[in-house]
């Protein structure tokens, strides 16, 4: 089954953070997103990610261009996936990536001025 | 003097996440925004400075919606402020905010897909 790319329940659910004070609910759902591309590694894996053929990744890929271990390569993307800004599909002995271009989205229409 | 509003430099450097890989330096600045915007409390006082009269608010106005000490409060506008997110003046005894619209379009720019 292909990775459902459409979730954006990360942020789906807020207004505008220039469009209204925001309820303590919708901040932390908010900031959830936000929390989790607040590190460089984890911005350059969504990069890497995006730019890779078909937009999928193998984290078998990932550790070289961050020089970073697998084992802390895919703690950075548990919290992608968490947050809901990536989907992750085991194949075998390895895991593929993708970029949920909605919640990308949803994260920036919040704040759209 | 009137805060710059359009100081986006904070971002103003950056590709968009999912248009080719970025770069480590890139990747830094643009986590550098989001790990301000990575916090509950801070972006509910976005939303508060951004929904006050004439887009001002002053310090004194922020503690009480979100509960916490003055201290606290400036703590986290120090770090809004530092990632290009709000500007800061002091009057008299209070220092009073703003969002800097400039530079939430920005981080919007950066997470289009």
């Amino acid at each position: 089954m292909l990775p459902l790319l459409t979730d954006d329940a990360a942020v789906a659910c807020c207004s505008p953070v220039t469009e209204g004070v925001l309820t303590a609910d919708e901040a932390e759902r908010i900031a959830h997103t936000f929390k989790a591309l607040g590190d460089p590694t984890r911005v350059r894996l969504l990069s890497l990610i995006a730019a890779s053929d078909d937009g999928e990744a193998c984290i078998c890929d990932l550790t070289e261009p961050v020089g970073l271990s697998q084992p802390t390569v895919s703690h950075h993307m548990k919290l992608l996936v968490d947050a809901g800004l990536a989907t992750r599909e085991q194949r075998g002995r390895w895991a593929y990536f993708r970029v949920v271009a909605g919640a990308l989205e949803q994260a920036s229409r919040v704040l759209r001025p």
